[in-house]
């Protein structure tokens, strides 16, 4: 199953059966509308806490997966999951909720790709037959645990990055129709001594050229056997950087094909995201949203994509810590 | 590999083949201090905050667990581990320095199996020859972030526990020699109701009963067959609450067999720990520093470890919910 240094091949092919998308007002607004499952008009969802209503965005992105499935919740043998909040606290009661066996992860916004490769290698293995797998975000909890309370309203420099209020969710099983994921690349911890939490972008972007060109390394592939190849959210300067190492390193990436969910989810000239979107969501809904809708409507063949993380807190950065920070890579691809 | 509902075989039997238990002073004062690899007599560990203090012990269990297997840091190739602060800093800032891709993990104390199961998930289905298996907590860290400051000293309830100075990290081989981990039951989320986090033990209880009527279900296994069931970290109440529990659901323990990491780790009546012990590095160090080396001397021959965690944050209870719980068992015995 080891291609490489630190590539897992899944020969088993395991096939994602059913996804769902769910966002918030923001990215309803953005130019993937249409390939959401369902949108949100207003950033509460009526819920009492920020905390409420992100559960809320997961535990309807975990329904509409497993009702695409044309499974029941009963028929879920494992869930892979976690999110930003302290003690990921959305999918921890979203378990609850499932009553389903559960496994939390935590990789900051490379989560969506650690847990779909995790849960991967679940079925891959045999493990089970039917794994569910997701994470999510959202803008206000976000904002008040890593940076300032909602009610402040601060300024932030353009460098700084948009919180996704979305969640994601896949089923991932032995046997069906649809995408099917066929290799994950597991990344290690990059960190050039970046500590500045509103330039995120820059400190991950040599996180993902690092598990990009280990990924090219490990299974052979090169940029031109996949029709996109996209990172979390690295979003304009995180992005525009990632491309100038690769052009560096002699892996030159073809505007048309490497882009970045962060910069995909909004109209960055339009929305007032600063730098472009960010959050595990951020991954999670373009992924399970619009590119798996791409490939099964035949517009792609092959995709790469590569959740990046900046593994933080609010207190490793008042200790003076830098930032490290870590991409995973999954290639999903269409089913025969 | 799947047997029963929530019980992965792993046929392969992946052998622990080195192991590190590094601990602060209380539990270095405590009945199992002969059996950890490294005592500190001081809690700060000369180090500038009680999170770095942390960190350290994570990264010399790591150092300790990869120097007994007789390995280079190198030759590992995954890191599978997490921990109780808010984005799991110690364990990914420990990441950082081993240069080990790195899979986070989350489930509040039962961190420790669920994170031997997944290692032990990918060694046993050829997705790496050599992973680390790791998690930590200190006294200090998890007072100052679940509780209260420090240096309040604030009294607490007699059901209340001790969160244990401690790391444990294991290195998992696809060969080699020593203790072999047979099977591992995920555990789905319980929650009975009870939202004093000031008695998790007795919140925990139900969850560690379901996994062990689980995993007995699952397997054919009973009681007998195994020299040691040890609880995670259920301590004095929940401990109690676990046997009675079982007793009532016709699974009867003998109280030379059923045990608890927090109530091993400490003397009781001696130590002012309250219930007992609790926090990741409890089941950790117990298992890791003192049940292997058990195994290793013939005194036990197959052992299992139920870690139970409690998957509440201090935001999830001010904003009133109950407390998640869940645990996760891991089968290892003594290798041929």
């Amino acid at each position: 199953m080891l291609r490489g240094k630190q590539t897992w091949w899944f020969d088993k092919r395991p096939v994602i059966i059913g996804s769902g998308a769910v966002v918030g007002p923001d990215e309803g607004e953005g130019p993937l509308a249409e390939d959401f499952d369902l949108i949100h008009p207003e950033l509460d969802l009526q819920q009492k806490s920020w905390e409420k209503a992100e559960r809320m965005l997961m535990e309807q992105a975990a329904d509409i997966a497993v009702k695409q499935s044309r499974i029941e919740k009963q028929d879920l043998q494992f869930f892979v999951g976690g999110d930003l909040l302290n003690q990921i606290i959305s999918n921890s009661f979203t378990a609850r909720e499932l009553g389903v066996p559960y496994l939390g992860v935590f990789g900051a916004c490379s989560t969506s790709m650690e847990s779909l490769a995790l849960a991967s290698m679940i079925v891959n293995s045999g493990g089970a037959q039917r794994v569910l797998a997701g994470t999510c975000s959202h803008n206000c909890t976000a904002e008040k645990q890593f940076r300032y309370p909602t009610e402040y309203g601060s300024q932030k420099p353009p460098t700084a990055q948009y919180t996704v209020t979305g969640a994601g969710a896949v089923v991932l099983a032995a046997e069906g129709d649809g995408p099917v994921v066929t290799c994950a690349t597991v990344g290690k911890i990059v960190d050039l001594g970046i500590a500045d939490p509103f330039n995120m972008g820059a400190a991950m972007a040599p996180a993902a050229v690092d598990t990009i060109q280990t990924h090219f390394n490990d299974t052979g592939r090169v940029p031109g056997d996949y029709d996109l190849i996209v990172t979390g959210d690295l979003a304009r300067v995180g992005h525009q950087i990632a491309k100038d190492l690769l052009q560096r390193n002699e892996v030159p990436m073809d505007d048309t094909v490497f882009n970045d969910c962060g910069l995909m989810i909004y109209d960055l000239e339009k929305q007032g995201v600063q730098a472009g979107g960010s959050g595990c969501g951020c991954s999670a809904v373009v992924t399970y949203g619009h590119l798996l809708k791409r490939i099964q409507n035949g517009e792609l063949n092959r995709v790469l994509v590569v959740a990046t993380g900046a593994l933080l807190s609010p207190l490793s950065f008042q200790q003076g810590e830098t930032i490290p920070c870590i991409a995973h890579a999954v290639a999903i691809e269409k089913g025969e």
